[in-house]
C-alpha cells in the first residue's frame, strides 16, 4: 500500500506538539490581552489585487494563488487572462491594513489588536522551511507617538518572558536613520543592500572577513574605513554609557536630516522601562528585510541563536497603500516556529500536559454502560475522563492509558461500582489500590492536586 | 476613495464577535478535552488526489484549488492538465482520515481526537453563507464498539449544554437500516433520494403536503401508506414506551438484514446516559447529507430552529478509501457557525468580556514614560492594562476607553503617582475617585472582584 503523504512542505501535528503549540499560543495571548491588545480575525484568502505591490516582490512570489471557478476560468483561459482571483495570505500584516482600510469607521481611533494565525508560503520543501506555519503579531494602528514603539517592544518581551526567555537583546533601530547613514558613509546607494547582508553576518565572521567579500563591489576605502569605525562604536555602544557617544556619532555621519530619527530612537529608549526578559539597544546596523518600514525597526536575538526571535517597526505607509485613509502604524511579530524549535531543544515546555486524568477500563460488554455513567459523574466533579473506546483485553487498555500519558486507570466494574470498592491503578508503578466507589472522585483529585 | 473590500462570500471579525467566537470555541475544546479528546492539526491545504472520490460531488465541487507554480504551470498550460495541485480542505473529516492513514503507527491503537478549524467551501456568496467556516469534530478512529457512538453523542450534548442550550433533540438512526427500510416499505431505489428530502421537511408541512408533491415521482401507493403509517408512529415513538415498539416495526418493515442495525440502535439507546441539554431519539428518517456513513447517523435538533445544530455517524470506510489501512471511525461534528448565530440572537453570551481592566490615560509627553512603568507594575498584580498610544485631550482618551467597554480608567499623572493619590475615573457613571497611589492596584483589584 503507497504511503498516504502529507503534502509537500505541510505539517501535520500529532497531539503532543499540538499541546505544546497550543499552550505557546495561549501564553502569548494571555500577555497581549494584560495589555489591552484586542483579538480580530481576517479572512486566510484575500482578493489578489490586496497583496499586489505591499510588501516586496519576494513574498508575492511566495504566495498561494487559488484558480478561479467555473465560468471565469474559462474565461481566463480563452483570454489568457490571470488564472487566480484570491490568494492565501502569506502575512498578517498586509490582511491587517486591508481590514482596517475596510472598517475604520467601526473600530477605535487607536486600534491595538493581536492576530495569531497561520500564513502560506510557496517556500521550496526544504528541512526546517514550512508552507504553512504560525504568525503572532501586535499592532498600533492610528498613532505616531513613540509610546506605541515602547509598548509593542515590551509587550512582546513580556511574552517571551512568560515563554522563558531571558537575557534577549532586542535590537532598535531607524529605516530611514540607516538609509542616511549608509549615505554619509559614503556607501553609494546601489550597494547598500549588499553592505547590509554583510554586516548582518557580523556575529560569526570577523569585520575583514566581511570587507574581503566586498572587495569587487566597488566601495570607495575611506568608505569602508568609517564603517569600520563605527562598527566597532557600535559594539561597545551596548553598555549605557557608550549608547550616548554612539547615537551622536552616528548623527553626525548620516548628516542632514537624521535629526528627527535619532530624537524617535532616544524617545523610545527613554519610555521603555526594563525589559522582563533582555535588554533594548541601539544597533545602528539593523536593517530587517521587508519593505514597508518607514520608520524605527526592531528586532529580538538570542544569545547563540543564529535568527531572530521576533521582528517589527512602523508602516506608516501601507494601509494607504491598500486604498485606505493614510494611517500611522507599528507592530511586532513574534517567530512562533522559530520560538517553538528552540523551546522544544532547550526543554523549556516542563512536565507535558496530559490527553485525560484516568481512563475507565471497560472489562465487558456489560460494563460499557457503567463506564460511561461513571465517566460522566467524574466529569461532574472536575475530571478529565477517557473511556476505553470499546472492551478489549485489560493489559492492552492499560497499555493505551500508559502510551497517552494518563497518571491513572479505573476498572469500570458494575458490581463494585454499585457496593464496595473499585481498582484503580497507578500506571507508572502499576500498583492497584482499592478505593471506596463514594469518595472515587476525591480520591483522584486529592491524588492529582487538582483543588 | 474605492471601499477596500474583504473577498466575497468571506468576513473579517471585529473584536467583539472575536472574543465571543474564542469563548465559544475555548469552552468547547475543554468539554472535548474532558472526554480525554486529543487535540490534532492537520494542514489547511490537502494534495488535490486526497479530496477525489471522498465526500460525494457537492463538496468536491466547492472546493477551492491552489494554482500549481512555476515551472509546473508552465507544464500544465502548454499539456491543458490539471491547473491546480492542491486544495483547501472543505471539511475535518477527510484529512482526518488522511492524517490516520499518513500516521497510524504513531499514533494510539484507539485515537480520539478533536478539532476546530476553519474549512472552505466555494459557495455561492449569499447571506448567511460563508465561503470560509469554522468547524468543530470529534472523533474516535480504531474501534467498532457502540460504545463510540454513546460517546461522541455525550461529548457533543455536554458542550452544548456548557454552551447553555436545554431541551434539543439527538435523532439517531442507521445509514444502512435506512437504506433497507426504503427498499422494504417499497420505495423504488431511483426515488429514494427524493422521499428522504421530502421526509426532512415534515417538520414545517404535513405528511399529506409532501406526498402530493411526489405525484409525479410514479411511486406505488401502498408504499405511500406504510411510509405514512410509519411516519405516524415514529412521531409518537419519541416517548419512549412507544419506542420499542418503533424498533420492532422499522426492523420487520426492513425486512432481512435489518436486525444488527436495528441491533446497534437498541445498543446506543441503552449505553447512553441521559444527556444533559436533551433526549436521545431514535428517527427512522434521519438521513444525513454526506456520502461517507456506513452506520449509525445522528443530528442535533432545537426546537423552533429550521437546521441542525450538529451532524455525524459512523464512517468505517473513508480512511480504506483514502489508501489508508481500512479503520473503523466515527465522529460528531458541532455547527459552529449556526449555533453561534443562534446563541447571538437568543443573547446566550451573558457578560461581554472586555478588552481590558483599565485605560492609564496620558496627560502629557512627560507622564509616558510614567505610564509605561505603572502599566508594567499593575499588570505584574494581574491586571489588564491598556495605555493610551499616545498623549491627547483627556475627554478624547476617555472616550476611547467606554467605546472599548473599559470599566475603570487612571489618570497617569507623574507627580501624583510618586507621591499621594492617584484619580481612577469609573467610566460608566464618569465619577473620579482618589485612590492613594500604593494601593492603586488593590483597589482596582477589589471593585473589579479579582481574586
Amino acid at each position: 500500500m503507497a504511503k498516504v503523504q502529507t503534502p509537500s512542505g505541510f505539517r501535520d501535528f500529532l497531539p503532543d506538539p499540538f499541546r505544546k503549540r497550543a499552550e505557546l499560543m495561549r501564553r502569548i495571548r494571555e500577555v497581549y490581552e494584560s495589555f489591552g491588545f484586542e483579538g480580530m480575525e481576517t479572512p486566510c484568502l484575500e482578493n489578489l489585487s490586496v497583496f499586489a505591490g505591499k510588501a516586496g516582490a519576494e513574498n508575492e512570489k511566495l504566495m498561494f494563488k487559488v484558480l478561479k471557478r467555473g465560468a471565469d476560468l474559462q474565461r481566463a483561459l480563452e483570454k489568457q487572462d490571470e488564472l487566480a482571483d484570491l490568494g492565501l495570505r502569506f502575512d498578517l500584516t498586509v490582511p491587517l491594513a486591508r481590514y482596517y482600510a475596510t472598517h475604520r469607521a467601526e473600530l477605535p481611533a487607536v486600534f491595538k489588536r493581536y492576530q495569531i494565525g497561520p500564513v502560506w508560503r510557496a517556500e521550496r520543501a526544504q528541512h526546517g522551511r514550512y508552507r504553512e506555519f504560525i504568525q503572532c503579531d501586535v499592532d498600533v494602528l492610528g498613532s505616531s507617538s513613540m509610546l506605541v514603539e515602547a509598548e509593542v517592544v515590551l509587550a512582546t518581551a513580556a511574552a517571551l518572558a512568560k515563554l522563558g526567555f531571558s537575557g534577549l537583546t532586542v535590537r532598535l533601530n531607524s529605516r530611514p536613520l540607516l538609509r542616511q547613514l549608509l549615505h554619509g558613509l559614503g556607501i553609494p546607494e546601489e550597494q547598500a543592500g549588499a553592505v547590509l547582508i554583510g554586516m548582518d553576518k557580523l556575529d560569526k565572521v570577523s569585520f575583514e572577513e566581511v570587507k574581503s567579500a566586498w572587495a569587487n563591489l566597488s566601495i570607495p576605502a575611506e568608505a569602508l574605513d568609517r564603517l569600520g569605525a563605527l562598527f566597532s562604536l557600535a559594539q561597545a555602544g551596548h553598555e549605557h554609557g557608550a549608547r550616548e557617544e554612539l547615537l551622536r556619532e552616528v548623527e553626525a555621519r548620516a548628516g542632514q536630516g537624521a535629526a528627527p530619527h535619532v530624537a524617535q530612537i532616544r524617545q523610545i529608549l527613554h519610555l521603555t522601562p526594563p525589559l522582563p526578559s533582555g535588554r533594548l539597544v541601539f544597533d545602528p546596523f539593523l536593517a530587517r528585510g521587508i519593505d514597508y518600514y518607514t520608520g524605527p525597526i526592531f528586532e529580538v536575538a538570542a544569545e547563540g541563536v543564529p535568527f531572530s526571535l521576533a521582528g517589527g517597526g512602523r508602516f506608516d505607509e501601507l494601509i494607504g497603500k491598500i486604498g485606505g485613509v493614510p494611517t500611522p502604524a507599528c507592530g511586532f511579530s513574534i517567530g512562533f516556529e522559530r520560538v517553538y524549535v528552540l523551546m522544544e531543544e532547550r526543554g523549556m515546555f516542563g512536565g507535558a500536559s496530559r490527553a485525560a486524568d484516568v481512563l475507565l477500563a471497560v472489562p465487558s460488554e456489560e460494563a460499557c454502560a457503567a463506564a460511561l455513567k461513571l465517566g460522566t459523574n467524574l466529569r461532574a466533579a472536575g475530571l478529565r475522563v477517557d473511556v476505553f473506546p470499546g472492551v478489549a483485553k485489560l493489559p492492552q487498555q492499560y497499555q493505551l492509558a500508559e502510551k497517552k500519558g494518563l497518571p491513572f486507570a479505573v476498572l469500570a466494574d458494575p458490581a463494585k461500582l454499585n457496593a464496595g470498592n473499585v481498582e484503580v491503578r497507578e500506571l507508572a508503578t502499576r500498583q492497584n489500590t482499592l478505593v471506596p466507589a463514594d469518595r472515587l472522585a476525591a480520591w483522584l483529585r486529592g491524588r492529582l492536586k487538582i483543588n
